[in-house]
């Protein structure tokens, strides 16, 4: 099926070349599933783009006629990827943004993924990748365009196909794999690294930190720390929930944790 | 005058939404100056982007061809300022590059800065931006498109108009301006801090290496060394060189060796 775009709610697909997008990396994106019609945790989608856009200073869009757009794009398929992109629009050169600018749009929809069943029953297996992220405290946890870092590092897992890349800091503390968040199980307790210098805080993983509050615990993770824990598991709001069996050799089980989480994420994202 | 614009040698004003340049800030960009038909340091920026292209892996396109739609974007104009952004090219969702992607090239003139003058005869002053650069060795020097700390940085000199911003790095070292490298002159002696983990490296600052190489020192540079310089200055390959006068209330004059590399500078840009 073909790639139904909006740019600024046109059918079209492409952006001015002038776009702050293009130039800077001057926006942000969120990537949701559509099914039958009913974005999955719209709302958790819509409060990091809003929580995005306070800290990039781009006006958020009105969330109706954002959903508009996405609706308009998942039409006629049964479940679908929708991503949105939302820049601080076309400007001139140079860094400092125009005061009058206006955001540019761009809410397109892509087939889903298709081997989400497997990783989800067997897990994933993963590998430390060499490239550290980098420390910035007034970037933390938004899921902003300036995104080399997780190209290189996906470059990176090209040699180990299969396998996720698992992303360390600079510090050499856990951040998460290249586009999921990671947890670690430790008894009852869900462990999940802090997001305030470098990450993305995803949506999934927002909605852990809230369902199961008394449970979860924010931490700086060392590498060491994961080998101590009883399950691993990551979580995207694609891809769901996912045991993490392997990382360098060490192995964990797809333990009856990370299953109960697989069963609350079937149930939250079908509306529950 | 108009803006002119090529995308991949056609006259367009806009890239394909899908872009990874858009998506990712995958790419890379060079903004010189045409004189007269003539781009300045035309070999500088070009060595620039072929070293960028190297460490992202963009495959780096003829220099004959940038070199011809420089020109064309150019023409009509007595100077101009050119701007090219070269981009890993359109592709699906994802942070791993497609293998066979075809980079995207978006190639602008601009007008001039119109200011130049008096930044280089009285000199600009400066403050130290709040923000910090974040440390990321993997993508030290080259001139790559996610430049939202720059953003973030002049926003923040949008409430100390007319001054330029000055960056340190996470580790509190001096790395430059917002858009122009930084350089300390004690004695003779050429000191300018390290690109190696932030910062971009500037096709002047390269130049002021090569041809004052026994003169110039890579260093980490602290901010107390600012103070005990005898001049300094910045420089950027559209405003030459410019003599830092002031930093939060410390004063520098626009000394003899800055009036050099001013002449330099000059002398060079007019093609010796």
């Amino acid at each position: 099926m073909e790639t139904a775009c909006l740019v600024n709610g046109e059918v079209y697909a492409y952006v001015p070349a002038g776009d702050r997008g293009l130039a800077y990396g001057d926006g942000l994106f969120e990537t949701l599933v559509v099914e039958r019609g009913r974005p999955r945790f719209w709302q958790g989608h819509m409060d990091r783009l809003q929580r995005g856009c306070s800290v990039l200073h781009i006006a958020m869009p009105p969330q109706e006629l954002l959903l508009r757009e996405v609706l308009t794009v998942a039409a006629g398929r049964s479940a679908c990827v929708v991503k949105i992109i939302l820049t601080r629009g076309a400007a001139g050169r140079g860094y400092a943004p125009p005061r009058d600018g206006q955001p540019t749009r761009f809410v397109a929809a892509y087939e889903l993924p298709a081997d989400l069943g497997d990783a989800q029953r067997r897990g994933v297996r993963g590998r430390v990748c060499d490239l550290r992220l980098a420390l910035q405290p007034a970037l933390g946890g938004i899921k902003h365009l300036n995104r080399l870092e997780q190209v290189l590092a996906a470059m990176e897992m090209r040699a180990h196909p299969g396998l996720e890349g698992i992303l360390l800091n600079q510090e050499g503390f856990v951040v998460g794999a290249i586009s999921a968040n990671l947890f670690l199980v430790c008894g009852d307790t869900l462990i999940t690294p802090r997001m305030d210098r470098s990450g993305v805080r995803g949506v999934t993983r927002n909605l852990i930190l809230r369902d199961f509050k008394a449970r979860t615990e924010l931490r700086r993770v060392t590498p060491d720390m994961l080998e101590e824990a009883d399950e691993l598991f990551l979580c995207n709001a694609v891809r769901g929930v996912m045991p993490l069996v392997e990382v360098d050799g060490h192995e964990w089980p797809a333990g009856p944790v990370t299953r109960e989480l697989q069963s609350w994420f079937e149930r939250r994202a079908g509306g529950a």
